[in-house]
């Protein structure tokens, strides 16, 4: 992550300044708020504001005139009850908008969740820093051979530095010649006076899907924990999963008892179909069961053996 | 309205705590938080949260790492922009949770908003209060001859009081079969140990569309904008116009510069279509035009005058 | 369900026509076309038009350029996977539009889900008819008393009785004070030349929730199946669930390989939290566990055994 | 537009079958369906499927059971009122399906476009095909001296020359990269089998934003009314409008009515704000004004005399 010291000096500045407020309010979070949370090499997630609290979601189940929260175990019981019967709307009571800087094949991905606002950084209207993401060499994989949108082995020595060399390259050339296209200093005057520069809307095109860039980005706790229930999983590409996971730190600040219903019901939660609740009944009775005879798939049997930890 | 004296103690608990917060804060809707703003004859709106301010939508298009404000003057500027070419997605940083009481009827023309979030009473669940919504006398008003959708002349004399009496006495005769059926008293326990109650999710069918109801709304400036500008209008029924405009005095004190420039480009604007443009520029030609001729139809050509203020 | 003879025509005219076309076509689902499917005493359920088959699932999650399909087998074995593994965009590929007559507190409940187009009949503009409706003695039941939102007993004899005869002769009156504040024949013409109608904005009030209103509801299948899920199953209110199950059947007979799986993967799976999941384990690995000791609640527990049928 | 052998025979297969359907069928639509029409140089648009036409948003508006149409002169009424009135639910009645072949840079402002369902070709599972869009001599134009987002004279000579090089050369060596690090033939077997691949959801990350990606996009016709009111608007980016204009003959094709009144209603109409209208009256009262002394700040001006076309 590189912020530039006016960066610094604005995100410092935000949070030197506190005022009174009647609104929900959790220190928690507060303490977060702004801060850039560094993820992968030059990115970062920062939460810029929030609304509500674990006692909304309470409060709104209610439809109560006061903050609707009672004892905390009775509030904690609502909560996952809620959670458990995904009765979704308490949770929409909830909102949260980030700040985040990622690649562009990250922020493609990410966009497929509709429900949600964005403000995104434009390359028609500013000229974007000369910022990309290079893998960690830990994180370069080999293509999975049993799966066809996984990975597989890490890449190691000379197939790593090969790899690791044509990324950094390649994006450095197509920025540059961005940049020798742009033609524009960085007070918009042509560096080259002799030629033309080409429209910033037009020269972006040149550029590497790992290019860095920015959005607001803001949501309900309910669509929020959607999200994070597919892209914090162990299926989700390693590059946006960290974006998800330094997310849930920010959940986990904010609304305790929703994180730990999230936890239990979602995240470590497990569905199985008609055919394999069958077989578990069969098995709990006692019976040895073969996925040949089970009625179920073999991904169907190995997906069911990985859930149940055999 | 009539809140009772346990919910005016639950308001003012809430409006009597305060915390310290780094987030955008706006003294002008604190000072209306959580208070009963009453509509119609015993309804009401209440601001519960809010996120974000005239700054946070500046902060949003300019994607910014601090508030991204500058001098007010170009802020407005740019907010009277992005209002002019309905850029909408910075007004989508700004979120708002309304607290609302209301009569069945105008909660199902309200829910046609589909993009906000909800939670209303159930009556599944809870037994709804005895309240009903009667017109004041100078809202009885005969169906418009002219548009059928639309009032005409406000009843009198014999005419009202009849109306009048039609709606008191259905609304607690259905009311009281309601509470028959139900035979529950606050406690759960039967009325009439004899005889078995109805499940509440039957016995409310009995009642009338002009009983109260209650949700918690939640949306954003963007959408409430559109919610705005469509039922603060003079075509919009009286009895969800009133909510409307008390919720347009929360939009005033929250974000002045957004709502100025609503007011402009939006509430008092006028769209003109292509065949009333040709006849505009006709007109500012100097030429003389009627509606025969004009090619536009009867329809058209009295809406036309009317936005010219003919 | 009731009819007019001129409805029948109008529906017998459409089904009587056929065009050529070159879009997938579902032979099953012609055979059902504009035919209406009654529901509760006056209700219906019309399938009125339809987008794209089981192939178009098929075709979008592969991006084909022809119709995408292999042999059955692997459609299905890839409808199943899409299913189990909750990639909902191709579902949403499918796009379904049903014309229904309903009781005003069922549309309330319907409503709720947002992801879907809708027309309603307006009563601010049309005048509605004098049907509502009343349970079958069968399905008047008691509140459970175990269950806050949910039916208990069977109501019998004078009970009954009483409580069909409250609902029947309120929903009468309320509807003839309704017709005679209107003041209207079918021509629109006053009943009673002597005084004012009441705007029909205003009149509609006085009708009760049960009340049948209409509207075309229009969705894609990804959504369709999410409110089949909640509403066909066991914990919602019988009167919304008799319109889940016949449209279930639609669904049978327009995607029937996406019917399969959604039975096996949504409405017959269960899904266990990370703590009943533990408690499975253990139980597998032959131990004998009790609530006390489980780590889950009472109530988690309860749901729990019911879900292994226990 | 470059089909394969392949391609070509399948969408002939698509076209070559037809069935009789109940549903309502567009023959115009018919002519168009299945077939790619070119955009940019490797693009398409091809319509895939469509449900209803302008007697289905006729049908809604009226809730009837029946076609709902009347004579051709009243329905297009009621059209320019639903549109005029910006009644938007039966136009949502509508539902049109296409497959379309487009730049990543296009498709990144395409998404932008909340309400419609997608399905995209996955480059964490598929390998991209080796074409990137390349602009035509005659749309390589300078950055615009007073719009930030727009584009001022097209180059010439030299300067157009080597940008177009620059945009070609990168394109094929981040290409060639991409492909040496996936190392895998068209079997999926490595090229070179002395080293290890790199994971396709990896690889991918080295391409440019010109690179062309593919997918379904299925929307209802109020959506993409408004979709094409922005994207065929002469402000939209020369790359999304042209697909804007191939979508608007589909249109034209599928209901004449609707886009009769889309044309007049929105793509020609104009906005006036308060502040405008009043400067129009008193133009209309025949009085002089200019800029200073109207009230509108000189930008707003400017766009005022434009709409006027003065």
């Amino acid at each position: 992550m590189s912020l530039t010291p006016d960066q610094h000096a604005e995100i410092a500045a935000l949070r030197d300044h506190s005022s009174p407020t009647r609104r929900a309010t959790v220190p928690a979070l507060e303490v977060m708020l702004y801060e850039a949370l560094p993820v992968l090499d030059h990115g970062f997630v920062r939460v810029i504001d929030y609304m509500g609290d674990d006692g909304a979601v309470v409060q709104a189940a209610r439809v109560s005139y006061g903050r609707g929260t009672r004892k905390t175990s009775e509030d904690a019981g609502l909560i996952r009850y809620l959670m458990r019967h995904r009765h979704s709307t308490p949770f929409e009571m909830c909102e949260i908008k980030y700040h985040v800087k990622l690649p562009i094949f990250v922020a493609r991905q990410w966009i497929r969740h509709r429900t949600a606002n964005v403000n995104e950084i434009s390359a028609r209207y500013s000229i974007l820093d000369r910022e990309f993401y290079l893998p960690a060499p830990e994180n370069l994989a080999a293509q999975s051979a049993v799966n066809r949108q996984g990975r597989g082995a890490v890449l190691e020595g000379e197939a790593a530095a090969q790899v690791l060399d044509l990324l950094r390259s390649d994006a450095m050339r197509t920025y540059d010649s961005y940049a020798w296209m742009l033609n524009e200093d960085a007070d918009g005057e042509p560096v080259d006076p002799s030629r033309p520069g080409l429209a910033r809307e037009l020269a972006r095109m040149n550029l590497t899907l790992n290019t860095y860039t920015q959005w607001y980005w803001k949501t309900d706790l309910h669509n929020l924990l959607n999200f994070l229930s597919l892209r914090a999983d162990s299926h989700a590409q390693y590059e946006i999963r960290v974006y998800a996971e330094a997310m849930l730190e920010s959940v986990k600040a904010w609304v305790p008892l929703c994180w730990q219903a999230f936890a239990d019901h979602r995240l470590g939660a497990v569905t199985f179909s008609a055919g394999m609740l069958a077989v578990l009944r069969r098995m709990l009775a006692g019976e040895a069961v073969e996925q040949p005879g089970s009625g179920l798939s073999k991904r169907e049997w190995a997906e069911f053996m990985t859930a149940l930890g055999r």
